[in-house]
């Protein structure tokens, strides 16, 4: 099955099936004039042999591929990588006609994205996220970028993939935390943008708990659609529309700097999901009944469902004030209004601490 | 007067006038909220006050204003120099409602711009050129960068100004060398592009060389319109009509890099403009009439109007082949067809080798 992304800079397609890795050549092709394709992915991702099967692949259509590989982990979204590679890319005479297809998680988007977006001004990007994160939320939006080293995201550009290509039997190798991170955002879009979906996710929790490919191709292309649509209307992030991508990001981003980064960033937003739903009930836009089904679907789905007791203190409220988001020292919510809806709500930092100490 | 640049992604202004940087506060208050005017000079423009009063003319708009300086010269066009002030904009708390107003010439401007359109992912920016060669290159096309130690603006992005503020003042001030840096660039339009610019040259040339305010105003204006013309038709240098900016470029690149960029650009310019058009001679796409005419108005210009004996062998050839708008190992030449008219030809390296060393 497929998504179409339709915006103002670029419209493309996101593949969606399972084993169908050895696409990308065929979906590369498509786009020739190709003078190279750069694969980068990460160590982590290489040893299940990943990026060779979209090298070969790409190399059977006919066109030049070489795999680049960084280590795994966020302390590769760094300026000093990003300049390694660009160095690479130089001195393998990279052109303009050049395309930079990233094989792996957020890491490998994010830091593949930026170097395509600022390589000779901009070579052209082909996504092919490997981690269920990657393909429910960066597969569509355009956000790359990399790390400061006291601020994550600090330094990126939109710049907007060719393609994107999702197999989910790549997330049959994923480590089961982050499998479930990646569930955490998949259940934040139930929860504030699709009650339709959130129902799914309810009627299916223990095929989503196996994994059951068909499931997953569901749910990855339900996500991609309705993020896509939210990008559509604001795919600068200047409209307002596409902060309601952030339900449950605020707190999620507190308990992120809290735990040093340990703590991954699907789990982080849903107890961020249920500290906005707490807050949502105690403003009265909410019952509590509706916070009890969001708990229970958590639980099912062995995610954190109770607001993190050693995170619910001044300091998590502090830190929201530091993130980027806050312009002119303001700080705003996503709160959900009912099942499937939300919208932002202005609050005080004592109504945020009364909410999630109950 | 004003120039009007209209874009596929951005429209704004270009304001040129004599003793208008004091405009500077009015111009941003236009597109408030701004939460903070971060002005990004460096030490030789500093000195001369420039950045100072661009500062104060903001914060009497009630708009907060700061000043930061990096060193004068190339070598700040650097992946640590952008690194240094992506944390500095970090921990002053800058946001995404502030806008980045870059006062210098070319590498502040680049530079500028290029922190501008990744910080965030892009925050605002605020032209003011204060070189010739800047007022008439940079300041229209949006392009932005860094240099990587191997090869210049390898690193950068498509990022287009609010508005841009000219004040032919400044030129009083720029040494001379740098002065008929920008006069190259100049003349280049008017050879390749602007036959009635040519001509208002030739019959200025005395007015040009004693750096008349009028005079200036409408050289500036002029250019500005010409690159804003073809520019509006290829925003991304993708369709190809951009590259008629590039008129004498591909040799001056050369000239640049065998020089170790001691030869300032407009110069390089300058003289791989004659080496275009004893090619374009070469090819009888021009008369020697038309040469002769543009080597005189170089000579009244103190322009370079001869092939640099010192370069102009093999190993200029040989380097123009690394220049990145080389795709596909194709190299491409733009060369005058007539008095401001001019092609794309597809040359060999020994025709190049002939036409030079005559």
């Amino acid at each position: 099955m497929s998504v179409h992304v339709s915006l103002g800079s670029r419209s493309y397609d996101i593949h969606i099936g399972t084993g169908n890795l050895s696409d990308a050549g065929t979906l590369l092709a498509a786009f020739k004039p190709v003078s190279l394709a750069v694969v980068l992915t990460d160590t982590n991702v290489q040893s299940f042999g990943y990026a060779q099967r979209v090298a070969a692949s790409i190399a059977d259509a006919g066109i030049n591929a070489r795999v680049l590989s960084v280590s795994a982990g966020e302390a590769s979204k760094s300026i000093e990588t990003a300049d390694s590679l660009w160095q690479t890319l130089l001195e393998d005479g990279t052109d303009r006609k050049a395309v930079l297809v990233a094989v792996g998680g957020g890491v490998i988007g994010d830091l593949g994205g930026f170097v395509a977006a600022t390589f000779a001004r901009g070579i052209r990007f082909f996504q092919i996220p490997t981690t269920l994160l990657a393909q429910v939320d960066s597969s569509v939006g355009g956000k790359v970028g990399i790390d400061l080293p006291k601020a994550k995201n600090m330094v990126g550009a939109f710049h907007q993939p060719l393609a994107v290509l999702i197999d989910t039997q790549t997330l049959q190798t994923l480590p089961e935390e982050q499998y479930r991170s990646g569930l955490g955002e998949v259940v934040k879009y139930g929860e504030s943008l699709d009650a339709g979906l959130f129902e799914y996710l309810e009627s299916g929790v223990e095929k989503i708990n196996r994994r059951d490919n068909d499931v997953l191709q569901k749910i990855v292309a339900g996500c991609c659609r309705i993020k896509a649509d939210i990008v559509a209307e604001d795919e600068y992030e200047t409209a307002g529309r596409r902060i309601l991508l952030n339900y449950g990001h605020t707190f999620a981003h507190s308990f992120e700097i809290m735990s040093g980064y340990t703590l991954l960033h699907g789990l982080a937003v849903s107890a961020g999901s249920i500290c906005a739903a707490k807050l949502a009930l105690k403003l009265n836009l909410i019952d509590a009944a509706l916070l009890r089904r969001f708990i229970h679907l958590h639980q099912a789905l062995h995610l954190p469902a109770e607001t993190p007791e050693r995170y619910a203190r001044k300091e998590a409220v502090a830190l929201m004030y530091s993130d980027k988001k806050t312009e002119f020292g303001e700080l705003h919510f996503v709160l959900p209004t009912g099942l499937g809806q939300c919208k932002t709500v202005k609050c005080t930092p004592q109504t945020v601490l009364d909410s999630v100490a109950e």
